[in-house]
């Protein structure tokens, strides 16, 4: 058995954002695919696992017993301690990692996602809704890419979980509707990202969910 | 001069946790208000500050130089890390308080906060896309009732910073349109954290900005 299972589905960019750092942290795990355009997140056996109802879910097999974990941020952070990589060197570093971490799931993944949500797999281009958020996505890409204006990673002079976190839905643009040459500094900071010693898109580490 | 600045508002429930936990721990600090309504938070000036144009700031004034930090829920694990208050005490609870710190970021606050916004401060009662963010607020309070149904706190067998930061918005009903009757577990809950000793309401602790 795999030292890792991450329920998970390719997706979703909160799921990507574990699997590529297990990925770049050369981590022993295997996907456990969600079905979750099917429901399978909606169903009470899922619940249990998981009450808040989403993907991802770690499973880190221990031998003291299986240690369960959801909230990408979370699992990131305890990841990366494990692991000795994409942590921080010093307490400033922490809290700046926390808090690019928070920033994400609460204004740029949280946007960016149900955006591309309503966008591209509902197909509900024109609804005041999905316009509201977009709008609201394009107010965190503005912010991001004022942050890394100079500077080449979020949250400390190296790649840290911050830059994995805040680059989980960023790989797909045209299912989030943007070009990124009109926000240079991050198409330049998905690039570094991109030639980070074996990184690889969600598609190629996950099974689909639908 | 105080031990803590923080620079907040009365109507940021963001800004009310942090006071809530600087006033639970009988912190040194002193408000500084934010003039949100009047755009304070999009001028140039703030942002040098916080770059993602929100309160609160926290200013710690440390004999080393002002440590400064933003989002509250890194502020919170912070400051009760320095309090050595509502923390953790095991691995497992560290990451429960996480989780549920994102959780919250992610959905609770995340749709509570902006369907209040919308709702109760912009008027825009009916606007289709202040009805989407009320239902999933309305989704993200049914995960927190499920979840407390029978447990006293969220994440230990204590209160910890996961609790306040989950009730930050919670304590204006009228304001966010809830009954608490429909969520039994939530309004057991919240009196709990009324019956803390030093609680007070976010008006109590902060100035307007308005």
């Amino acid at each position: 058995m795999a030292e890792f299972t991450l329920h998970c589905f390719a997706e979703s960019g909160n799921s990507y954002k574990v699997a590529l750092l297990l990925t770049l942290c050369g981590g022993d795990w295997k996907p456990e695919r969600v079905a979750f355009f099917g429901g399978e997140t909606r169903t009470a056996d899922y619940r249990k696992v998981n009450v808040m109802g989403e993907a991802p879910v770690l499973r880190h097999h221990r031998p003291d017993g299986d240690f369960i974990l959801s909230q990408s941020g979370a699992i990131l952070i305890y990841l990366s301690r494990r692991f000795g990589r994409f942590g921080h060197e010093t307490e400033a570093e922490e809290f700046e990692i926390l808090r690019w971490i928070l920033f994400d799931n609460h204004k740029l993944t949280g946007n960016t996602a149900s955006e591309r949500f309503m966008r591209f797999f509902r197909k509900k281009v024109g609804d005041p809704a999905a316009e509201f958020i977009y709008a609201r996505a394009k107010d965190s890409w503005r912010i991001l890419d004022a942050h890394l204006s100079d500077r080449d990673w979020v949250a400390a002079p190296r790649p840290t979980v911050a830059d994995i976190s805040l680059c989980g839905y960023l790989f797909w643009p045209d299912q989030i509707d943007v070009n990124w040459n009109d926000y240079p500094a991050i198409a330049r900071w998905l690039d570094r990202i991109r030639n980070l010693p074996g990184w690889a898109p969600p598609e190629a580490l996950m099974p689909s969910g639908l």
